[in-house]
């Protein structure tokens, strides 16, 4: 664990407006109002059928953390728009609120809330834009991760991408997130130090240019680390003597040591073609266990057209396109007020209007279950309701899309489960962090919960998200009132 | 200044095998080699005619700070493979080389080095991955930001992201990036905090909806922000109600204190007629002064567009698609092997051969010429040449595209200017750093050196980036001797 990295206090990292809107609260008597917000997305990256909830932990750590400190509060009075009153209030600042949201790996679908927090209203507003990033941020990279991991259909894929991510954050945590969607490990060092994300890699190309001739390079690498050597071959030539100098490195210092375990990796040239002829030619040198590793550019699609054209792949190593989710790099995640309470405690809730009706935001502050066929095992759809509204799932249940309401469908013979869990109540974390091996365990047998025909990578099946008849009506008693 | 945050230690944000090539020159009696390094990038993004370097300052303080705590070599111990000569090398580690490179927010090229490193193998492998990762980040975003802020044509241009950047660095050093690349300010406080980004922000559609009436959330406003108030008008609808409370709120409460300067944001609907609607109205009422911001999804193209269609707009907010340059979120810096130095310290140049003609590398240790045209103060070509060469800008130099042989232009009236510059000598900071303010306005002033051909969004001009003879010759005899 690498202590030095856990001081960081991103208290500040936050919008300006969140701070004057802050001080606005405080002088007009709003500071203790209660409120509720949803964090919520409107469409999955990529056109997918589902996102991977990420970046609870971080989240988490962030709000344990939340102060400001001397300096944070003498940069704020040089801004000369703060009342005093509003300083002295930072200076003992800490959250008091609760965070419901769903584990971190839950497969996750439009317009439903991964996150809700209760609580007065500066404390909620402050901490809009680090919640924001830091979900995401990571379910941006999880999301992402999970469809290369499913190109990929059981073979190994690691997270290769630190060069090119978006500042240090964005390959540690990158990383992180990416083996929570499914990749085995990566090759971000602090990644493994500080979460556990298994960190591997072996030679660039400087170092084969570094030894007079490519055999040495090899040798000496096979030497140095007898067990599993991955030697790179693409140096100069693959088939003329890349492969033909691992085979010779592999035979004379390998195979007196009776070690079989050994690898190669590509990193250029066409795939395809090079590992069907990089397999043959291992496998009449008796190097039949020698893995072949491939890097370049790779997604999702290019691992599925490799694999469709009989690539000989045992691991691919996934970087820019991963780290960055370059094909969609944004996940537009929102966070919006869905209520109040008034002085006397009685929730009354709150609705964004928008000319375009898909973003309209479903008010009150809600319950979400999802609900699982007993006879499949299988997700059949999600369902939003009042908060002290309770789904007996003993009985059918009428549900009706709430953008065309006269699609109803009629469940039966499921199970309901909560989808939020309690973070934080009053301020005090009540939420065990599940482990990283954990989440990743989890998320990847929440998405075999899921039918096929949502994973698809073109044009998916839209996933059941649901509102309760009560919620409905509230909704749309908000929306006649305000037009 | 925010101390907490200086204690970040990112030695180990490395890629494994830098650590095994480490560990595995040092087995090879390669520590002491003393090793060339060059980064530059390949193609810019969104094929765009230039990109602007930035993200040097963030290489220099993690040089500084370089180190290798108790708990990393516990770490390294633990994973089993390093020697303990090797980890108690790295207990004391620290660099000592040289390092090169252009200042930030100089106008950089495909294929020319930005930085260049000298130093020991063991080290000029190690920094290899931050070194990328910073260059590569705010390169990127200093360039789409650049971008943007020309397409505004003189408009303020604030970076909005961080609530999309792709972890907490995304969103901090990508403000600082955006501000080198030209954008005015930032919403992200942290940034002003530790860079002197100047962050700004007024209002979210929360603080609209927290009041009874919009009215009263905008007279609440200005009240507490009379200098300047900005209101957001889009909450409910911008024309039927949006403008007319906001001019209700700016006669009742910033006229009486002779107050005029003030403003309104829209964060949705059709921007081209809405600002032009608005202006009419905001002028009818007699707040000619009040100036319109619009943000939403905004990037250079739409900026262009609505610009073009008579949008009457003073302030651009752009977020996600600046704060990830969504477009292309990737910058593709690279490090690869120019030379090494034999035992009696000569310079020996390498070269990454490649079946990619574009992907061969430029050997050597090399200077870096800009040369500026004496009567018109435009930048007409870079030129790269043998270290150890000097261009005598008193007379005519033919030079010629080193992939087109055959294409040669001859230069006078010039002035030649190294452009980089070192940095580090011996391990000790030689360079002053400027401040942020100075890279900026250099920034500026450099991309005002190039011609508009070269400055086109769409199929610029091919800036000439040439070797000199001799350099040219070395190249071509390493790629005879290779193949």
């Amino acid at each position: 664990m690498n202590t030095e990295n856990e001081k960081l206090n991103l208290t500040m990292l936050c919008d300006f407006y969140e701070l004057t809107m802050g001080n606005g609260y405080f002088q007009n008597g709003l500071r203790d109002r209660i409120t509720y917000f949803d964090v919520f997305f409107r469409s999955v990256p990529d056109n997918g059928g589902f996102a991977i909830a990420a970046g609870l932990e971080q989240v988490i750590d962030y709000i344990q953390n939340l102060h400001f400190t001397g300096d944070d509060i003498a940069y704020l009075r040089g801004r000369g728009i703060f009342s005093e009153d509003f300083l002295a209030y930072l200076r003992d600042f800490r959250f008091t609120g609760d965070i419901y949201a769903v584990p971190e790996g839950t497969p996750v679908f439009p317009k439903e809330p991964l996150l809700t927090v209760r609580a007065p209203a500066i404390q909620a507003q402050l901490i809009e834009t680090y919640l924001l990033l830091a979900l995401n941020h990571q379910s941006l990279i999880a999301t992402k991760a999970n469809r290369v991991v499913r190109a990929a259909q059981g073979r190994t894929v690691l997270e290769f991408g630190s060069r090119r991510a978006q500042g240090a954050d964005g390959a540690i945590l990158g990383a992180r997130a990416a083996y929570i969607g499914g990749c085995n490990g990566t090759a971000c060092t602090i990644s493994d130090q500080l979460y556990g994300v298994y960190a591997g890699g072996t030679m660039a190309h400087a170092w084969v240019q570094m030894f007079d001739t490519q055999y040495d390079a090899f040798k000496s690498y096979c030497e140095a680390y007898p067990h599993g050597a991955t030697l790179l071959v693409d140096t100069y030539n693959t088939l003329k003597s890349g492969i033909p100098d691992a085979i010779r490195a592999f035979n004379e210092v390998l195979k007196p040591l009776g070690i079989r375990d050994c690898g190669i990796r590509l990193d250029s040239g066409d795939m395809a073609y090079l590992t069907r002829r990089a397999r043959q030619m291992l496998d009449e040198a008796g190097w039949e266990r020698c893995k072949i590793s491939v890097s370049n550019s790779l997604d999702e699609y290019l691992i599925q057209d490799l694999l469709r054209q009989g690539a000989e792949i045992d691991m691919f190593g996934v970087g820019e396109r991963l780290i960055t989710a370059r094909s969609e790099p944004v996940f537009g995640g929102v966070y919006k007020l869905a209520a109040v309470e008034d002085r006397e405690g009685h929730i009354i809730p709150k609705i964004k209007i928008s000319e375009n009706v898909g973003k309209i935001t479903n008010p009150h502050f809600k319950k979400l279950y999802r609900f699982f066929g007993n006879d499949t095992g299988k997700a059949i759809a999600d369902y939003l309701c009042v908060y002290d509204e309770t789904v007996d799932d003993s009985k059918d249940l009428r549900i009706f899309d709430p953008e065309a309401t006269w699609k109803t469908k009629n469940v039966y013979n499921f199970t309901a489960k909560e989808l939020q869990v309690p973070i934080f109540k009053g301020g005090q974390l009540v939420y065990r962090k599940p482990s990283l091996d954990e989440i990743r365990t989890y998320c990847l047998q929440q998405v075999d919960t899921l039918w096929d025909e949502v994973k698809r990578f073109d044009n998916p099946h839209t996933y059941y998200v649901d509102l309760s008849e009560r919620l409905w009506n509230i909704k749309y008693d908000l929306l006649k009132n305000h037009s």
